[in-house]
């Protein structure tokens, strides 16, 4: 007889963002008349660059010419891309294409990874957190996991325990608290996984956010070669949302006993995938183009100040903000010190306004709530205008 | 110190292709002015369909409009695409929307749907096969594999062992072998499914080929919603090999000890991915309007008067050859009992010919050779006409 895997028993409830929905609608009932402003969600709003849908409709229009058509492309991305992002996002950095591998969006990826790695090893994510890390390795059986916490006492920089960690998932910009993770920080990390023959899995999905002195990628960081992952995406900075498509580095350095992580990933990408869509691969090559980046700059700031915007407001009501200065979210403390859901039903059940309750990343997160600046600043002026506590 | 996943070890070498390559590569310096025929490919070769492109095309060009823009979509594909599935491919079969899957591609489906499975489970994968559902399955630690012949013996109908197997692979038509499983073959299987209380999981990708009278799905056998799985592309039939997209059907009534298998697949694609990209499944979903049937229909009828031209001519010159009405394959018996990598070199070597050795497939596959009836027929032709033995 046939077993399931039982380790999908062991995930939490996976209803957080149901139960918001279910709220909602609750909400729309009892204030029909006032529109529901919701700035929970992490998606994003500006149409796409008018450059990318060009350059996607070409290449889809290649396809039905005998002369230019292409069937299968390369399971890991064609080199067109992979020599673009090695060019522009690790420029002096030395990221060789074949250390890169085109994918269907970071969430992908940052599910797949954990398919390099034994169940034994000891793995650390950070408290909040975005729930992919820890979800995608307990339905694999991976369950060796340390929450490490990212709170107000570390300035939301999560630190090095004093016990080995096999496998740690750094998120920076952060994903909720939208807090970087400074030079110094990441030094401290690069460092810990030399000593412990560990490896780094870092997100950088929000990177083209930060306005700081803070990293853009870990490679900036010395010996990070030989320790880290990198994976980054084209959802956020360019609108990808709906198109998918990302990347992840895995330098040729970061060997296991003699067995090259970067080797491994090739094998499990040409047994496990046909790749990202070919137009779709084209799309993303054109944001590296002159007019590409000016349209991707544009978003960009657009998203920054409405983020400011949202944040100062936050401030003048006498919010104490994290967040909001490398990334488009703001981390923003309840009043009262009201746990995060309390606080989050009080602002849908008075204001109709929608934000994410900040203990639904993790312990760590409560007493705060996510708000998102990809929110058009008309309805962060609403918003703004509508909270008065 | 991390660990890395030594099931990877465990993978037999992924150098098939890369060995015909590297062969290629020596005959070409042998024979530099006569032309490699390549017949060796399952990649398609006839332009995509314009309704296609231009679908695509639009959908894009909605995502750089305000009010049309859309952001993540759902994880498990959009409506619109799977009730087209459901009223056109499962037409008088029942099958629900909410059973159906928009995958990046019958490849990636194939590999995760193992997640599903505890690594206990008896599995049984024919031989010859396509090697992912083995390849898939050994990465995930899944290395209890019972290989059932498929072969002159059994007139290629993989039959039901006497031993219990918990999760079957069924291809049909058969990659290699270009043969399908008759009605009666399937019910065999449903029926030992229900009598072991297994899985059976379908991959029909090559189903829109069928001229004969065998199923264009599993779930035309009586039973098999409470057992089947079924995995479908639209690669082959449509050109999609390089935009990556298909669908799996999970049926409700797949219940294993009161777990719908259908809601755990919800979970894991919810939580692992972001789907297929929403342009490329408006580009699917004009298959289905009477144009897209109608340039459809026109393509595959090429590929299946491609493939008869094959398989008369290889049988006019004495080859004993099965497939080619079922599939764009045809399987090709060596001539002198010489077994398949003899035969394949041979031909290279000769005629400058490029096919792919059976055995390469798995050893029920020796002393055949598979050809490819995506081949133009240009190509077709002066093979034929170059083979002389």
């Amino acid at each position: 007889m046939v077993n399931i895997n039982k380790n999908f028993n062991n995930l939490s409830d996976g209803y957080l963002f149901a139960n918001i929905a279910r709220l909602i609608q609750e909400a729309k009932q009892k204030k029909p008349k006032l529109s529901i402003l919701n700035l929970g969600i992490g998606d994003v709003t500006i149409p796409l660059s008018p450059i990318i849908s060009d350059a996607i409709s070409q290449a889809t229009k290649e396809l039905t010419n005998a002369k230019t058509h292409r069937g299968y492309g390369p399971s890991c991305g064609f080199d067109f891309l992979k020599e673009a992002i090695s060019s522009n996002d690790y420029i002096n950095l030395n990221i060789d294409k074949d250390e890169i591998f085109i994918s269907l969006g970071a969430k992908d990826d940052i599910s797949n990874i954990q398919e390099l790695f034994d169940s034994n090893n000891k793995i650390g994510v950070s408290d909040p957190t975005y729930p992919v890390y820890i979800d995608s390795n307990i339905m694999a059986g991976k369950t060796d996991i340390t929450l490490l916490p990212c709170n107000e006492e570390n300035n939301f920089q999560i630190q090095p325990p004093n016990i080995p960690l096999d496998i740690i998932y750094l998120c920076s910009p952060n994903n909720p608290t939208g807090v970087s993770l400074t030079k110094e920080t990441l030094e401290k990390w690069v460092k810990y996984a030399k000593d412990n023959d560990s490896i780094i899995i870092y997100d950088a999905a929000y990177e083209a956010f930060i306005t700081s002195s803070a990293p853009h990628s870990i490679y900036e960081i010395e010996n990070s070669k030989d320790v880290a992952i990198e994976i980054k995406s084209f959802s956020k900075k360019a609108g990808f949302t709906s198109l998918r498509c990302g990347y992840t580095v895995i330098p040729k350095n970061i060997k296991i006993n003699s067995q090259e992580l970067n080797k491994l990933w090739v094998r499990r990408c040409e047994t496990k995938s046909g790749g990202a869509s070919y137009p779709i691969q084209k799309g993303a090559l054109s944001l590296y183009s002159e007019e590409g980046k000016k349209q991707t700059d544009q978003i960009i700031k657009t998203y920054q100040k409405q983020t400011s915007i949202l944040k100062l407001g936050m401030e003048k009501k006498g919010f104490k903000v994290y967040g909001g200065i490398d990334s488009p979210y703001i981390w923003c403390k309840t009043l009262n010190n009201i746990n995060s859901w309390d606080f989050f039903k009080m602002l849908l059940e008075k204001f109709n306004v929608v934000t994410m309750p900040g203990s639904g990343f993790g312990k760590q997160g409560d007493h705060f709530i996510r708000i998102s600046g990809f929110t058009p600043l008309d309805i962060i002026y609403q918003m703004l205008d509508r909270i008065n506590l």
